[in-house]
């Protein structure tokens, strides 16, 4: 996989997450791809980024991406951009762009553009466009005719009854594709330094507009480097973008990381900060998903050698009946992947699944 | 002024903090109006907020609004919307319509619209256009033809130097006009629920599509009624988007006013989070200023009575060189305004100014 390579030829964090979220959102093929102390995430046979995304309302696609440097704490987002086959490109380009400093008279450069602009912010600094008939994908256009013919379903079944009230109730015939295959990656380079990254195609349905947790800051992605903090924390999100914006998620998980036991901080984290959160009381399923990755400095044995060593801690927690993840070290030939479920009988978004691992990389004096 | 107006007609935080925030949109006019128990934050003898804001690089006005009720926790926001008078408007139907739960076929409705989106979402729920030609007043015409001179003079200065070096360096040519003149608004309602809003056009020359820290949950206001916490805390912020955002300084400032003195926890969280702030590493003038509510319930005396009152504290700090700050409670019959400055030979962007005041509202058991 391509953020491998880049890895081992040196590439930083950023860089290489960038690279790991490309492949995912191309090809729109299984999460099977996983890349050097990379956690993708990816809850769907078809990704819903980039080219393949989820319609909106009006048959269009249009994307949210973003992504985070821990080592800079700068970060790029574009939303409901369309015409852009890989939106986390033009995410990474300005986070680069504005660790340039200011442009011309001053002028501050953006973190965050959106729709027409951000387009044309990208063609204009060599991105390619894409036509939007190569966006869309046979899988993407007839889940927006099932969609359609949903909607009007539901619509005539409200109409006759007192619509206003019937319109909030209908929540029977919720929305199942595209609200939870946002595509994800976190990353620790040989440095130590940790980035995070994110794209999604949005809700399926959506209103023309509308901006997902994906494009939101500390919402969808956060990275960290340790600076003052014992550890340092790279995370990305998926599911329903309203309730990971309200509890802004990623940037809560990183937050709670920061004390000792983090299995213990993450399910806590999961359990206050999203299913149980005051932001989200009154709705009765919180979905969601994090990949979680936190790093800190030690010392191998035998100490005497003073070879120091990252320990990298790799977790994942969902409310999603399932949530599909990958990892991969550069020691590895392959990736491993690993679709994790909640526990039968337990009930989505009222319940959480927690998995992770931990590895060490060596690292020369 | 209307807000004051619906204050003592009955209507709940969010509604007056949104009626607010129109006015100071709507007139470009100084911020000599001041509403109930609300600082208003208007750096700018004309608002760039809504009609009469800076124009972009494409000579067109995009405004950035955002809105959050303290009570429910929702929040609504537009970002880059054009031919809308009044954003705040919009921002707010987002946060009603989202209150009533979700839309046909179990769609979560959107708490974030953008670009053509969000106005097509906007008319389609009864908030009128506004032709761009009327958007633009003759201020923001002449700024923008100042503007557009001096990054010609500047990008010709850079010719036939090291281009890219020199270009990255011209900070001495700030960009004045349009970085500090956001219109905010914080509020508390007699049952002690707060509200907070923000509205902005955003800076000068900003590209098309760039989305500022008025639109950005967590960076342009925040608002939390005490529920667990000692204090119900409401803050919105001005100044230069990127620093704000990346400091999401509003939601800083909200937790650090959990603690004990409200003056120095505002003064530790401008200094630490904001002038000194890791994420701001690398910047030489760090530029914004914020107005803050903070109240808590306290029996007034004699205790006998059990007459519950509300103790209402109001703060504002800022790092840039002046803050034009105005309040009213409903016992008032005129605003106060008042032009805060920083003190004599400081500098703006390292240095700050923390003022505010204390008032008791009367709450019948």
């Amino acid at each position: 996989m391509q953020a491998v390579d880049r890895l081992k030829a040196g590439a930083l964090a950023a860089e290489a997450v960038a690279a790991a979220l490309v492949e995912l959102e191309l090809y729109s093929a299984p999460a099977s791809n996983a890349c050097t102390h990379i956690l993708l995430d990816d809850d769907s046979p078809f990704t819903n980024a980039g080219m393949g995304s989820n319609l909106n309302l009006s048959g269009e696609i249009e994307c949210d991406a973003s992504i985070m440097d821990g080592k800079s704490l700068h970060y790029g987002a574009v939303g409901a951009i369309s015409g852009i086959k890989n939106p986390v490109l033009v995410a990474n380009r300005l986070l680069s762009e504005a660790q340039k400093g200011k442009l011309s008279a001053g002028r501050i450069p953006p973190c965050f553009l959106v729709g027409r602009g951000a387009h044309d912010w990208a063609v204009g600094h060599g991105i390619p466009p894409c036509p939007s008939e190569k966006m869309a994908t046979k899988f993407s256009l007839s889940a927006y005719k099932r969609n359609k013919r949903k909607m009007a379903l539901a619509e005539k079944m409200d109409t006759g009854h007192n619509h206003a009230k019937k319109r909030r109730q209908s929540s029977e015939t919720e929305n199942g594709s595209g609200c939870l295959d946002t595509v994800g990656a976190v990353v620790v380079d040989s440095e130590g330094n940790v980035a995070a990254a994110v794209s999604s195609g949005g809700l399926a349905m959506k209103h023309p507009g509308r901006v997902g947790q994906a494009a939101h800051y500390g919402c969808g992605c956060w990275a960290e480097n340790a600076f003052n903090n014992p550890y340092s924390t790279a995370v990305s999100t998926s599911g329903c973008g309203e309730h990971l914006i309200r509890t802004m998620l990623a940037r809560e998980c990183s937050a709670a990381l920061q004390s000792e036991d983090a299995h213990k901080a993450l399910l806590e984290a999961m359990q206050n900060k999203f299913i149980s959160s005051p932001f989200l009381a009154g709705e009765d399923r919180v979905l969601g998903g994090v990949i979680v990755l936190r790093c800190c400095r030690c010392v191998e044995s035998p100490p005497s050698q003073n070879i120091q060593g990252i320990l990298v801690e790799f977790l994942w927690s969902h409310t999603t009946e399932s949530m599909c993840v990958g990892y991969m070290s550069a020691q590895d030939s392959k990736a491993k992947t690993h679709i994790s479920r909640l526990p039968p009988g337990t009930v989505p978004g009222q319940c959480l699944a927690i998995e992770g691992g931990v590895c060490r990389l060596s690292v020369a004096e």
